[in-house]
């Protein structure tokens, strides 16, 4: 059997088509055939070569959906039930070792010093070649954690529930949200607005977003997901900005700030703002930036606040993100705007790269 | 001034309509104008008498909603704003000394050893007599926090939020519930519905309710808050119903069980069905009973289950169930099932005992 | 090569002693040279054939201690050390699954419903046979987290780790302690002095420990601990007990009870002293028994009280139980009173089932 | 009655003696016969004019232990135990209002807006003068926490645990300090070596303490209380201390930093030592400085660690410092290098400018 897919070979170059012949499954494995892959932010990153670690060549592609080929043997999901082939499912992004001290001891594996993830680390040139998501099969590793997807929602809905969703249920898990709280999310792409549904879920009574005026449909949607108000920093200065956040939090501020960009000067605006005793969390920061200047007793000392890290995801995130979706609280077929054939995989980058698109789905 | 009250004077008997005159304000004293009063369950078993240490006569109504008809000097609310009259507000119903191990070192007011409640441990006989919310005026100590309600909402909306809202928030924190938990709540009462509407908010994917016959549309209500599902007991047999739970949870049973009935019976047939790691709070617990047998292996020792009491509340929690009610993501406005002027204080309680009403409100 | 073994062929039957042939590793897999290894009361148990589901014939021994012999590839400890021969290591004793709901979305592997435990649930009728620490060799299987002990410590000292160490750890996971309280431990075997060493390391400021005239030295042994004091139930009556435990708590009882001795009557009497937020942890009930009645409204309601289940363990407590006995902060060595070689198996079970021994060794 | 207390006048001027006529006490008022007061840093800071808050003149002193000398009225401890005169006692140095949102919402009352401090925040030129511990008497005001002291212990030894103590008990509850975790400890001063004691009562197998050369007997009193390591940044370069961290850490680096230096140099050395899932803590930072440029992605969110602010403490907080204190499990009457009577104040505040005291403590 032959299965094709987008290599990315040369930086800053079109995307080859190559047919890849689809290795024989240890025990254990899974193929999958893909249903839907997501674009996302850091796959444009690679691709233009700012990712120094990018092994070409390599199949993109770390968001996905799709249906069972085979299996390797018995395989189950996380609830036990034996996959059988055609059934939609779900699984773990990132392959962890499973034996060291983040993985079981403290339990946070998504910082195992083992971590690899499909289509950001694996080359396509040795056997099983099909490591990524923009191809016609995944080649899954023995060990993965899986969800069979019984609801018969379309797989593209949950793409982004595989990395954004994920992600956002991580930084939700850190930035401590109490009942009642009032909180920021800076930032109105996937993982923005999945924060925003989190944040209502955790607890929130009301939820703010904040943007850019490239964000203005974005944020319109963050209204339709909830958000009790929305902030278009090109409509109000942001003095205004301020003023507003006070205004709406009895003069606290927000509880917590969700900083979604990955922008400092957004992190400079607002940490200044989080109520006393809150949590700045940074989710968008996932590249190498100059340092940046705090006001250690001002912003953190003085209110004891926490300025917390997050770092990508694990399998109980990426549970909490499709239980999120199917739980159709939430209109999450609105982030994708935009989808491609496999064969269009460029057309998706740009799409992501211009920000036009909130989420760019590939068909193979 | 004089001030209209119904007084419990004898069990069982009709209340008596008597005149207070209102007592002089000391400092950080408030005296509210009622706009709403809540009967709730225990009001009933108050005047059957049930509860020995009943101080007669008394004021009954531990629920209500005003507005600020006075205060001795300058009083501000939580968020610090000064009350003035007219001002609608909500208050702590508990009076806790804020100076015990419980609310200070163990920061849990519920369990201080000095709290007393409006409508509950108050006699009328001496001054300044009007305790209770079934009157016109309540006269509140100094010292209880305030929560102004600047929004246009009806007041009779908040009422249930002083007793059984701040009940069920207390219960959800103390029951663990994981985002993308499934949850039973057992009891489609006022503090069940609120518990619904509240494990939804601490990130339950599936909620489901189940109540007797006689609930049959409370259980309806509990499907516009949200339920996933409603189990009718007198429709499903106890082995249907274990297989319903079953069925929808993945075979591992609800994560967390919020018992909200009071009944044992209830208890016994739940708590077998908690998921392995999960929680069986029993808010609904309020007087004592008889001895339960318990299987310790086999529910909470095997499955590393809790068994959580959940003693009334705080001011923490009021203000959660307040801004629930104010975010207006559940339909809060349909537990008002019955509606009384103050002098038909007894139809109130008779709909209440008789479980006609979901919230019975009384208006002076 | 051949390794001995006791083997357990029928039950209340003197242990048979076998040499099996050691089978080639695979890829992951460790033979282990045991050093030593530990009686538990649940061999004792499965001696009796009180556990049904003992698969006989098996060698029994889930706590061990012991060399590196050989690896199937490179290995690695949770610290990601490789594994060399001669390296003295622990292991956890459970296998679990590694890719279920417990496993990856709970992180709670004690629960994972395909766990299996050296020791207890293998037979060694098929290979590789040397599954049970009463042997020459144990044969781990790929995939355990292993521990590479550096410290000098004799093997001996750590093996109450592996079990009775890791479930006391759990047992104070859920117990809540807070830094400050009161903590009462009922039962001063392993299991127990465990908890009054973690209940030290947790915050307590004092911790209570109870047992049968039969425990006198074990209290001793309990105030070498650092217990605050014992209660020794042959010498003091129920009230006497009731009122040295209100005396020294302000009159609030333990904040904490850790029950670890599987008794109900030790359940009756100190569930009622807890104190009210307090705890009642019963990592002691293991086995099933009768029900018990419990007083729901006054022990559990009216208190705010939480009896909570514990389970076996997981790694992260088995990693930090051998952190606390590497510490040297507890004398732990003197919980070894009695040694045996293993050709003299029979007389560990004796002395421990004679409850002579608080931790009884074997040495291959 | 009259009372002699230590007047800051002016600023860099020797402190005046004053006596004060002792005003009655009002319903719920304590008057205090100090028998110890503590010099704090932040004490020399103020008498040096650096907070220009300082409400001249004024009384020094918010550290202090006493007597009960008179009570307005019946006045009972945090326990329910009626205050009597003679009764050794503690109480909460900080006056919150109790009524607002971070007193009853989040109960964090250490962030409450009108929070004041005896010895702080007082000008003793009105009535009743007498709001510092520099002095033979203090004047509590009604409402405050009392502890009684019933142990025999010397009152100096308790100085400390009311502000250091309760400080370091805040760092450690916001630093997530798990069982088996490794630590460091920036800074041996008396929060510093708190936070020692506490770090290991909060789980922490291994604590190290770093000092400068001028803490050299301070490093060696952490060795005293415990500490797995000390590091003298005399005696070792930051390559050195980096490789002796990673060293004892399997290479993770310590998984809590308490920097408690108020130094930003400490801090870029140690945060990048931080183990993945780490916290930084910082109780040291109470005082505005220039903004400090921090490497978002390699300190916080690559590593998924919490910077967190820690600003004074609460009652809980002071109950646990007094609570570790009575434990007699640390050697805290070490803290006392200096002491000397209330006339000499001016060499307390000496020995505490020149680091000399590790606690200088003065007696009225």
């Amino acid at each position: 059997m032959k299965a094709l897919a987008a290599v990315l070979e040369k930086f800053n170059e079109p995307l080859a088509f190559r047919e890849f012949g689809v290795q024989p499954l240890a025990e254990g494995e899974v193929l999958v055939k893909l249903a839907a892959a997501g674009v996302c932010g850091s796959d444009v990153h690679m691709w233009r070569g700012k990712d120094p670690r990018t092994p070409l060549p390599m199949i993109l592609g770390h968001e996905g959906v799709g249906t069972v080929a085979d299996t390797g043997g018995e395989k189950r999901d996380l609830l036990g039930r034996v996959l059988k082939p055609g059934d939609t499912v779900m699984w773990e992004r990132g392959v962890m070792c499973g034996r060291c001290y983040y993985c079981v001891v403290r339990k946070q594996p998504s910082l195992c010093p083992h971590r690899r993830t499909y289509g950001i680390s694996f080359s396509c040139a040795e056997p099983p070649h099909l490591r990524g998501c923009y191809a016609e099969y995944l080649h899954v590793k023995a060990g993965a954690p899986f969800i069979r997807i019984d609801d018969g929602i379309d797989p593209a809905v949950l793409v982004a529930a595989s990395c954004s969703g994920a992600t956002a249920a991580h930084a939700i898990e850190v930035s401590r949200i109490r009942p009642g709280d009032a909180v920021l999310v800076v930032g109105p792409g996937p993982v923005g607005l999945f924060c925003l549904a989190f944040a209502l879920k955790a607890g929130a009574s009301r939820v703010y977003v904040s943007g850019t005026p490239a964000d203005a449909s974005r944020l319109e949607m963050a209204r339709a997901f909830g958000a009790a108000g929305t902030i278009n920093v090109g409509e109000m200065n942001a003095d205004q900005r301020k003023h507003y956040l006070l205004d709406v939090t009895g003069g606290f501020g927000p509880n917590v700030v969700l900083d979604c960009t990955g922008s400092v000067r957004a992190l400079e605006e607002n940490i200044a703002l989080v109520a006393p005793g809150g949590t700045y969390a940074i989710p968008g920061i996932a590249e190498p930036r100059e340092r940046f200047p705090i006001d250690l007793f001002a912003w953190i000392a003085r209110k004891s606040v926490a300025l917390r890290g997050v770092w990508v995801s694990d399998t109980d995130h990426l549970w909490q993100a499709v239980q999120l979706v199917l739980s159709r609280q939430f209109p999450f077929e609105r982030l994708i705007t935009h989808t491609f054939p496999l064969a269009d995989a460029m057309q998706g980058l740009a799409a992501v790269e211009k920000c036009e698109a909130v989420k760019a789905i590939l068909k193979p």
